[in-house]
């Protein structure tokens, strides 16, 4: 990525009942927040309606703020098999829009989310939302579910900024 | 329903490398079975490329085969978290297709399935596989995973059928 090239990341924390999204925009080194929210489906809608709603919602997203990757986190340890079906549900909904949409899509684990943004892997919820609100420069911190979406998208664009570096290095170095 | 009337339903059994499905026409009692099959999504791709050959696969069967309703069997237990999160993003795949083309989603238990297939709610696959034969009066049991697609299908035609004839009993004792 050339200095002057800026890319707009979309970081989604996904579930059946709320879906935070986080927009920025990553030029260089510097990132700048675009858009933070959550999408809450109408929780006596049946599983079916609510997939439609997380799928339209985050759709219409992509399409006003035109972001070219989607980053979510994996999922290692779910608490149950009952969330876990419930979550995958949630999941497979964001990532069939970012990739119906022609995003690239990345996933990253929370570990590497949350020492990318705090800078160890087990940061509380609290600590993320302090982070992101220094980081992004923000008046306040953001809701829980909009925070770890942003975190998501710092990750990606930090892990992008790395293989940038790693790359004009390994240039340089062949030179 | 009107006894002329024909409904094609699309049968599903989703999972992140084999997803079956099973398409029936239901006119009035009268099943016909018009096709069934799996989508095998690329083992070594990543996830959300796998949701989307789920989603562009069944697209396109809904395209050529034009059902208006899509039964997917519910998971209650599932093995362990890791599985089920898997399955969550197979299901969530395939529920988002239906409903994004337009089809009315419906959703049963597999007590109900095997219950409306074999006639009890602990019947084996194989079992499955032997009654879907015999009721679509095929040549030979379909391959598991589309036998158990079948199988949803045939529970939703046996639901809507006995719907139907609850309704006109309740007109004819109104009259």
């Amino acid at each position: 990525m050339r200095p002057s090239e800026s890319t707009r990341i979309l970081g989604i924390d996904p579930g059946t009942r709320r879906t935070g999204y986080g927009l920025i925009e990553q030029q260089g080194n510097r990132l700048r927040h675009i858009e933070n929210g959550v999408v809450i489906t109408n929780s006596k809608a049946e599983l079916p309606v609510r997939l439609q709603e997380i799928y339209c919602q985050l759709s219409t997203i992509i399409e006003q703020f035109q972001p070219v990757v989607m980053a979510v986190e994996t999922v290692f340890l779910a608490k149950n098999a009952q969330s876990a079906l419930k979550l995958g549900h949630a999941r497979g909904s964001a990532l069939l829009c970012g990739m119906n949409a022609g995003l690239a899509v990345t996933e990253f684990s929370a570990l590497q989310v949350k020492s990318a943004v705090v800078g160890y892997g087990k940061a509380s919820k609290e600590q993320v939302q302090q982070m992101i609100r220094v980081l992004l420069n923000l008046p306040e911190p953001p809701q829980e579910d909009a925070a770890d979406a942003l975190a998501v998208a710092i990750c990606h664009a930090h892990s992008h900024a790395l293989n940038d570096r790693l790359q004009q290095t390994a240039l340089r170095r062949g030179r």
